[in-house]
């Protein structure tokens, strides 16, 4: 029996800018990095796919990336600018994901050329998904345009689409080549959006880094009421931790079991789908973490005083801390508890939970004690 | 302005087996491998996928494979063994894939389940990509049954899909957790394609391994005529030219335009296209590696000497030399010489031809003279 060991590693490297009025003609950053890009003196082509809810407050933004298109050397905007609808629901749109492919293959968008998407995090998912299985992957730009998308799922690796109700049941891993963070476009978001995005910025404190925390404390007032500059530090700071965790711990592509960016993730997750998207992400992770840090606190891991210092920076970040899905009601046990055995298979048979040992300490379990649970969101109730 | 730089490196290890009857309560090959992968006590599922044409020449197999997967602890097979038919023409059937993708989901094949797919490299290729995107990629094992896929594409870490008649689309680069060449495999082969696999072996030992080449010269009658102890030995130094050459050569997922591996396939891929894949692949890349070896002889890289044994080689081995696809008639050029553009455009502007400066040694233009190609293709016919 012969036998032949294959081994390599893939390198991968990109940047993630932050800046404002990106497509200022005044402001040459991206000008510049495409620039560095050009390829052999050939012009290539930029297929630019915006989303809608963006664009609606933005609305000369289209006639502002053309103009600035036409002033970079070496490239050209493919077609007219492709404007697409945001929000989860696109994730859900077939034929939407083969117009985008359609796009890439229509206009010769080659290796050498690049796919921009400017949006949400479901807009970046479902454009950086096309890209990533067209011609075995072209490359694509990221213009997270959201507090959540610029600190934390735009600034990362993955994308994806859902397939027959299940969330990002098909994708990839499939690192940027760059992304830009223009800290103008968060000016019109939603307040409830705006809030939201800020409930990934208190989890990776929470998990990785405590003086963050207490900046978050301190801050937490002015941030819940739309300062501009402090949301600039806590993307940056955010997208920071989240992207050195994705760089540094070793699996960038997930091939463990291991989710320790996912704390208060695993009812999140059910909760965004039992309310039919009524909760936001952001909205259904602060409930999670609410009721994670209570359960980590009855368990002796987390002292109270902790516990509860957490549940009320989430309140005056002005986020939801508990829900009736989270209840349970005569007996019967909640769903999104039941969805803790759906969580189990997600990740193929052994259940890890990342809680807290203190702030900015994680460490994980390998069983929930469902009385203990009912008892944390009980608490989390009579709190909230 | 704030930047921040990711950098980090994916690591990818696989290894490929050579055996026979790997299916047989005798051989603890793939038990060994896989009760090597079980995790946490848990079992674990196999989706095996197996080619209705290598089931028909083996109607046993399904049976076997049952039986022998029966016997591996930590695992259980996935319902039944889903039996879906060959050749290119699966890699255009979109429902095919997604039922693919609904089995992976049906089934709960989770990143310590495995895919596994049986057959030749169409089968493999749309298995690999349904995996590929599946969850973000589940892990597969290849089990190819053809030379080919046995000596090249089974090996290799693409896989993808057809789209919209477009070859290969559709895909992405996953290596696969393991492969399992079965020479038994190979003895029901239609001759044609026993033949056609070893194309892609003349090229590699053009390429890269002049005593290759002479090993081939010395064997060509009796590989032609079936010998499978040599058979073995050419797809075990071909697979290792092959893997050698992705693990070696710095760009394992393609990033760069350079495609030293693709001799003789600029025009192969369009003759497959133009024949309506009359021609099979490995027909296609003979035809191609002749047409270029006289060309770079006519161009003065190659000695007349080692362009004609070549030329002899691809004979003795009953592989085609030439097809009237490749003819300028009357003055208009032959559609598969205009497909060159169509090449530089796949490319990204830039022409790149892997041609020969000798036998074993490659080399690279930029441009390709029509009327030296014009005069090549007519050598080649005269000697056909």
């Amino acid at each position: 029996m012969h036998v032949i060991q294959q081994t390599f590693s893939v390198p991968y490297s990109y940047e993630v800018f932050f800046t404002t009025h990106l497509f200022d003609s005044g402001n040459p950053l991206l000008k510049n990095y495409l620039e560095s890009q050009a390829a052999n003196n050939l012009s290539k082509r930029l297929l630019v796919i915006a989303d809608e809810g963006l664009i609606k407050h933005h609305p000369n933004l289209p006639a502002q990336i053309r103009h600035y298109c036409a002033s970079v050397s070496g490239f050209e905007l493919a077609g007219d600018i492709l404007v697409i609808p945001g929000g989860e629901a696109v994730k859900n749109d077939m034929p939407l994901f083969y117009s985008l492919v359609d796009a890439i293959d229509q206009y010769s968008i080659d290796r050498h050329s690049f796919v921009i998407g400017i949006g949400g995090g479901a807009v970046l998912d479902l454009v950086g998904f096309a890209a990533a299985v067209s011609h075995r992957g072209v490359r694509h730009i990221r213009i997270p345009s959201t507090v959540l998308s610029q600190n934390d799922s735009g600034v990362g690796v993955k994308n994806g689409i859902n397939y027959k109700g299940k969330k990002n049941f098909l994708g990839s891993f499939a690192p940027p080549a760059a992304v830009f963070n223009d800290a103008h476009l968060l000016t019109t978001l939603d307040p409830k959006d705006w809030r939201a995005g800020i409930a990934e910025a208190v989890k990776v404190a929470l998990i990785k880094d405590a003086p963050f925390f207490e900046w978050l404390e301190a801050n937490a007032t002015a941030l819940a009421h739309g300062d501009l500059p402090l949301m600039q530090e806590l993307v940056y700071r955010c997208a920071a931790l989240h992207m050195a965790h994705i760089g540094g711990a070793g699996d960038p592509f997930e091939s463990g079991s291991s989710r320790p960016l996912d704390f208060g993730h695993w009812s999140a997750h059910k909760l965004e789908q039992l309310s039919n998207f009524d909760l936001r992400h952001g909205e259904a992770v602060s409930i999670g973490m609410a009721v994670d840090s209570v359960y980590a606190s009855l368990l002796g891991w987390l002292d109270q005083a902790s516990a509860l210092r957490i549940v009320k920076l989430l309140q005056q970040l002005q986020l939801p801390v508990y829900h009736p899905l989270m209840e349970n009601k005569d007996g019967v046990p909640s769903p999104v508890i039941k969805g803790l055995e759906e969580f189990r298979e997600h990740l193929g048979g052994r259940l890890t939970i990342c809680l807290l040992k203190g702030i900015g300490v994680a460490a994980e379990v390998h069983v929930m004690d469902l009385t203990l649970l009912d008892k944390a969101v009980e608490t989390v109730r009579s709190l909230s």
